[in-house]
């Protein structure tokens, strides 16, 4: 990495030192807390620094951190972070879900950063220690998890415009319940579904931008169209590109708030087949890991159908016989309209590490101006333009039953109760 | 605010507390410092808490902030900022330059990112507070300045996504020189001028974006794409929109690196006159406050010319005796390099607070592919496509005629030399 005479440190799991804590903390009972806020006992922490590369990587007592006022990530936000979570199995051990991926894409986001990188097997070493120490964290309960929480910021105590050339990488750890808040009366799978609103006057992402890497910076963009979508009675924002568009001109879906976004439509004709749809890794949209768990998983069913392969899904992934295709390629708010009208969008399901598989009930569109905007249903007149929903065939509430069939399926994947292409990999 | 019958703290100036350094900092001597590495003595904290507000502000020994490590602006990267500066005046007197708007701007940015917001007129009595007691750090060395850094971080500690209801509002002061280092053969302003890479793969801001807003997340993207321009041996980048678009298409210029873009162009036609143009602030432009001077200043003198009222030019700002025109709209790269070929670009030049005004000798552009991208000379072959320079009309070197006249009329204001509109304000 340099010419120089002293070489830059390396990343060394090796070298991993444990400073205990001397009370532990109670943990607290599952159900009571919300998502994210709990803190527990250790963080593990490591520092990069010009010239003399990584330090020996620390587990420590939870705590905050000494930043400069200057610092490059206060100021520029050089920050970037992995969500991942540890599992407890049926057989009580602690599993985490293709967390190479995870660390693979937060060098990616480092780099894109101009931050520095490191060995991505050393600090996935590192992180499995933490969770070993924190195992006590883990909630065995249904619907939850440690949600592990890698994080890299550029520490550079200086206000000029630049990359920074050191960095703190740390992970936290937190144990957490369902994403969304499940009412007692209808358990998870079967909870209602989530509410999204399409808002034509904020984007996330565009290309030849950033949307396409888990950067802190793609995220609090969205606090103050959240909030709106929220006044407006829906529970996320779906992000669409070509903002100010008509509906029925083409806004394209990119991802629908902290998820990716899949439809499922039955094919025009009568082969009696289905086609899942999620649009594709343009650069505008977070390479998803539960997405592309989901994708490989449905187009193994869908190989399934027509070889002799076997299929991961123990049951069919629709009520008919005819083929299921599983497509990346651009969906548009009028497509998804147009099929809705006419009886073909089966089900919308997001993707997240945050939420698993989680149903979408009904989708609004938020005019661009009380005056311009067109809403995406016909009853509209041009005096009086409103949101009005896309809805499920049927007026489906909860998961259908691809997004059911995922569910389930990552969710045995996830605690360890199934295997599949040794996603899981215990915590030793 | 809030419907409490506990009414939440205002930002209040007469509360403010200065608590002591025991020891001074040496003062460095200007010109062996970098832009922005110089830490002074003090700086000016406050905080506000959901329920409480604002704590009272403080000014006090600069140090590092504790943070926690699930910090929403070190997580989701909710920080603001601004840029201003405080000259010494010939009168020996320090002063501020339209600071105002800088604190209206910051109020602005807050309310973006979700965060809370504040009186900007009791945060400009501490921050003159601050440059007060930081007097003997303001070089009055010409080209040199304080500079001040008003910041503002979101504080809630979790890692659940969306707005924080906390947040720390800071503000530290540096010492600077020039912020393009002046070769000492050639002294400002008729520095030979910076050089700009157009990149199409890079855009820095979109419609239904955040480039409108001082937001630190619009900066860090910047960092690779101007390593990349580095490398081509260029000294910034210059943002476009529509990337991916062949020049001669029209990829149009939003801003160059840390500065608003301004072109003179010679018109069209016998009428002997000039326009100068500036992209329109359509939300994905910062909307720069030497920008808005520059714009009065230039209107003021072009309205002059047809009216008895007095430009605040003490000569004209071109040889020739037409009309002057000041326009803000768009402008397009292949206009730009149309106008080269024709003679007429006459200059270029960037506005910016830590700039000021700077001349633009040169702009590349880099393609998006070898393969399908156009660079804008009409000696391209398709199977050579390189990085082809505009130049100025005449290979001019340094600032033109209208960049001159601003430099001399902005650092004029600034210092106090000169007076108006009430633009500056002794720091008592």
């Amino acid at each position: 990495m340099n010419g120089n005479a002293h070489p830059i440190a390396p990343l060394d799991a090796s070298l991993l030192k444990i400073t205990h804590v001397e009370t532990l903390k109670p943990v607290p009972t599952p159900g009571t807390y919300g998502f994210g806020d709990i803190k527990t006992d250790y963080m593990l922490v490591m520092e990069y620094t010009a010239g003399s590369g990584w330090s020996a990587p620390e587990i420590k007592p939870y705590g905050p951190l000494a930043l400069d006022p200057a610092s490059n990530c206060l100021q520029y936000c050089t920050n970037v972070f992995e969500g991942m979570k540890a599992f407890i199995g049926p057989d009580g051990k602690a599993r985490m879900f293709r967390a190479d991926q995870n660390m693979t894409r937060l060098v990616s986001s480092a780099e894109r950063m101009g931050l520095p990188t490191f060995d991505p097997d050393a600090l996935l070493k590192c992180i499995t220690a933490l969770v070993s120490i924190e195992r006590r964290w883990i909630p065995a309960e249904n619907g939850h998890s440690l949600y592990i929480r890698p994080t890299m910021i550029g520490t550079k105590a200086s206000i000029r415009v630049g990359k920074s050339d050191s960095a703190l990488l740390y992970t936290l750890v937190t144990p957490v319940g369902p994403y969304f808040p499940i009412s007692p009366a209808i358990p998870h799978p079967t909870l209602a579904g989530v509410s999204l609103l399409a808002i034509s006057e904020h984007v996330r992402s565009w290309p030849g931008g950033t949307g396409g890497y888990k950067l802190g910076l793609n995220y609090s963009p969205g606090f103050v169209p959240q909030t709106l979508a929220a006044q407006e009675g829906y529970d996320q924002v779906l992000w669409c590109l070509d903002v100010g568009k008509k509906p029925e001109e083409g806004a394209v879906i990119s991802e629908a708030g902290a998820m990716n976004f899949f439809a499922v439509l039955a094919n025009e004709g009568s082969d009696g087949g289905i086609t899942i749809v999620t649009p594709p890794l343009d650069g505008t949209i977070l390479p998803g890991i539960t997405r592309d768990s989901a994708l490989q998983l449905l187009r193994a069913h869908a190989d399934s159908l027509s070889t002799s392969s076997t299929s991961p899904f123990s049951s069919p992934l629709h009520s008919g016989s005819g083929p299921i295709s599983v497509i990346e390629r651009p969906l548009s708010l009028s497509e998804l309209a147009q099929a809705a009208q006419a009886g073909r969008l089966l089900e919308c399901f997001g993707t997240g590490t945050a939420v698993l598989v989680v149903a979408i009930e009904r989708i609004g569109y938020y005019p661009l101006s009380k005056t311009t905007a067109v809403p995406i249903d016909s009853e509209h007149t041009e005096n009086t333009p409103k949101i009005t929903d896309i809805v499920m065939k049927g007026g489906l509430k909860g998961l259908g039953q691809v997004g059911k069939a995922l569910y389930e399926k990552l969710g045995a994947l996830k605690d360890g109760s199934e295997e599949w292409n040794g996603w899981n990999v215990v915590c030793e």
